[in-house]
């Protein structure tokens, strides 16, 4: 696991440095201040980490150009959701990764309109992934847009809003999470493979890596919210229990949970079999997954 | 006049149309709901008439199946840009286009979640325009992304919001405008262009076409929030002014600012000159923006 770890240290320097360039420090604009704020460190970068394990697990190549910009792609769209998610009329959060929220920080006004920038900012940077054809980038694109909008992310952010003090049962749970993260991360693992030049095969069987993986991710994040402190989460703890949110710990009860992540990671690992490249990144990474502290 | 005022009641039809095949009615999901309710009719669609016109300005032949689906992306950005300026936070406008707006009908997080799906809506659209090859189609993305973001049209919502109370010059206020409605007019003209295969003078040339007409379209707004009224604008008279926000006609008078969208007219028609094919669509329009009174 600690070279794993050192590994992901290494690459998030590579994402910061990306997220730099991409929004450049621009004096008198509040605007880009307040991206710049969004993007910093902190993170845990899972999404890039995903993206550069699912390059990694179809080509024998150690790199390509083009991941440094996907990576910041995907952190801007993701730091885009959490701005917003933050917002007070949605989950209404002061503290993100141990800082003030944005809309804290800056203001709401200004918060919406960073959310907004951020978004245009992830497909912008795919327009411009170097050393790639057009047919790739377009297709990094689609992924993106697909993960993110009426099928993805915000859909999935929408049912978990309207399903405060409801109780839904376990798949309906799965469905808002598969939409609220699992999209997304399934994006990841998936732009990485076409930047690989993945074939359908692969893709299929990462598309099924990734279903487990985000679900495992959802539920040690309701595990979390329980058992770690606000100084180790970097948010408020037993948030989501507080705003009296169904979380999988909520409906099945602790040990349960606890069950259920370690069957998910299992399942991820057995969808890579079907892989013939290098899939030792993204097994590390379900196991950090699931036996993360924050 | 009447005869263009037809045929762009033709053309709104079947926007219209694209529209709803790209947000289709979707039982039990609120979301869909209400970004079929922000893309509902109403508005001028002056943006897809743009697009519309720019290819025809470029190609012989009347039409192309990939002209609905662009439109529709245009529209739905636009419609994302209105509901969160709409938003308490941001201008907390209760009417547009004479009815309540996305917060007031349904409540502020799904308007927040309405614009952000509209947004990535807009770029999943653009992925999928028939008939066109994938460089064409990533071109259309890229003109979108750098129109709708931190050098475009948020950043001129961002300057707009810190302008309250404040006195900028003329040349402050034309780059705020030139960035909050001027850079997607412009990408308007240009995807319709791009589409139909336009070259690089001709693009130049349309670039400086939209250029004055997004100001003329501006100047003319301003000229209207203080001339009409309520029921003829669709959105409160007297808007911009009450809340002290710099307009033309606050900068230069109501008599100034009318011989300057007069002489913005003029420049657009002028850079029509450079063209070789039939830019009549786009002489209406700027003859129209000046003329309109809503």
């Amino acid at each position: 696991m600690s070279v794993f770890l050192d590994h992901a240290r290494a690459l998030r320097a590579r994402i910061d440095q990306a997220l730099e360039q991409a929004v450049p420090d621009t004096p008198g604009s509040q605007l880009a201040e307040a991206m710049r704020y969004a993007l910093a460190g902190g993170g845990k970068r899972i999404r890039p980490l995903l993206l550069f394990a699912g390059f990694r697990a179809v080509r024998k190549t150690a790199d390509h150009p083009a991941l440094d910009t996907a990576a910041a792609a995907l952190e801007a769209m993701h730091a885009y959701s959490l701005v917003h998610d933050d917002l007070p009329a949605m989950d209404d959060d002061e503290l993100r990764r141990g800082k003030p929220t944005c809309h804290i920080a800056f203001d709401e006004a200004l918060a919406i309109l960073t959310g907004d920038a951020l978004q245009t900012l992830a497909f912008e940077l795919l327009c411009e992934t170097p050393g790639l054809d057009d047919t790739i980038r377009l297709a990094l694109v689609r992924t993106l847009a697909r993960a993110s909008g009426l099928k993805g992310m915000v859909v999935g952010q929408a049912i978990d809003l309207a399903a405060v003090d409801t109780q839904p049962n376990t798949a309906e749970l799965e469905h808002m999470h598969r939409c609220k993260t699992g999209a997304l991360i399934d994006a990841s693992v998936r732009m990485g493979a076409l930047i690989g030049g993945a074939s359908e095969s692969e893709l299929a069987a990462l598309a099924q890596y990734s279903r487990a993986l985000g679900l495992a991710f959802q539920v040690q994040d309701d595990i979390l919210d329980v058992t770690a402190d606000t100084g180790t989460l970097g948010k408020r703890q037993g948030a989501d229990e507080a705003r009296n949110k169904p979380t999988y710990v909520s409906l099945l009860g602790l040990e349960e949970a606890r069950r259920r992540a370690q069957a998910l990671y299992l399942e991820a690992l057995e969808a890579l079999d079907a892989l013939t490249g290098d899939a030792g990144e993204l097994r590390l990474i379900a196991q950090y997954v699931v036996e993360r502290e924050h």
